[in-house]
């Protein structure tokens, strides 16, 4: 197993055993999800575990368990399995745990609201430096840890704090324009909410929450399967 | 273009070409979104579209639009495009939007009170029955036109609703027991917010949604693009 770089970074190397840019989406997925349980492990105090049980833990078979983990250059030793925090290291490393994450977030409604008092981000790394809405009687309130600014500080806060990532929980009708301003004012990835497609420039990660679709492809397994 | 059977209801004659069972989850995803967007184009007024918008709004290419359209037998006209009306219907009979789905929640935290107050689910087919917590302070609250309940009668409601659905926005140390309750209710499928991999019968669809893992994917994607 490659032991993770000092302070969970990436490595900058160039070795490319650490960041991995090949891995696909879901591949990224379920690398998230073994994270969590990892993490689960470590907070009951158990110190190895193997790919069966990691699988049962996702619901995916070993046999994907152990592709993912030797992709990203994690072997299990035969009988052993795999130490849980080395483990939990090294997959944080490549999905850039280690990294402190600046995010905002747009729009403070009941969704957003909710979401600045998930502490799930936090855990991962995330900050929430800062949220924003129009609702003056919003303005100001602090929510979880986060405080909530008025609209026009926005290019202000933006300039100054730097965030890599903005949770966009706006309105559809406002989500398009609010993307714009803030990959123009240095936004590099947006987890977007709004049950709209956005469209931005091509440098700019965007992943697309619609709860509704979620709930429809549902509906559709069920109804076939 | 095959025209939707009465009601928008599944057809069952045995053709197979309204009820499909062998599209793959990202096309059951992607149907979804056309479907969202043609009911905004209905919504507008706009009574025929093409492949190339139809890609332009939901971020994927023409080209993929048209065999997902195809896969579903739906086939635009050269030079004319698709009908909105009728290609709306078309794949809401698909993915079972004219069916009546009946959903319960189990669980009502912040998470829970905003998804309770969505309308996008309305829109799909979806009714919001019932939602259940064990808050005293919460009980008989409505919450979008939603009555929340003791859990404690949660077993009576469902064996009375025969709700096919649950959203579950429970803590994660709570998700599989509730689960295994609801599943031995007669639920069919579980739209699960809790943190956690739930494990239930093959028979019952569940979709998870991890939020935290969605902001992780997004870094990664930051880190590596």
């Amino acid at each position: 197993m490659i032991p993770p770089t000092p302070l969970g970074m990436p490595d900058e190397d160039g070795s490319g055993e650490i960041a991995r840019t090949d891995l696909s989406t879901p591949a990224v997925g379920r690398l998230s999800l073994y994270y969590r349980e990892l993490h689960r492990l470590l907070d009951s105090g158990q110190t190895s575990t193997n790919s069966r049980d990691l699988a049962a833990m996702v619901n995916v078979s070993a046999a994907v368990v152990r592709r993912d983990l030797s992709s990203i250059g994690s072997v299990g030793r035969r009988g052993v399995g795999y130490d849980v925090e080395s483990l939990a290291n090294h997959i944080g490393a490549v999905l850039g745990s280690g990294v402190h994450w600046k995010a905002v977030m747009i729009g403070v409604g009941y969704l957003g609201n909710a979401l600045l008092r998930y502490r799930g981000f936090e855990r991962l790394g995330f900050s929430l430096a800062a949220a924003f809405d129009t609702d003056p009687a919003k303005i100001h309130q602090v929510v979880g840890s986060t405080k909530i600014l008025p609209m026009d500080q926005l290019e202000t806060v933006l300039r100054e704090v730097k965030p890599e990532l903005a949770i966009l929980t706006v309105p559809s009708e406002q989500a398009k324009e609010v993307a714009d301003k803030i990959v123009g004012l240095g936004i590099q990835g947006i987890l977007n909410f709004a049950p709209t497609t956005l469209r931005v420039s091509s440098a700019v990660a965007v992943i697309n929450v619609d709860l509704a679709s979620e709930l429809q492809q549902l509906a559709f397994r069920i109804q076939n399967g």
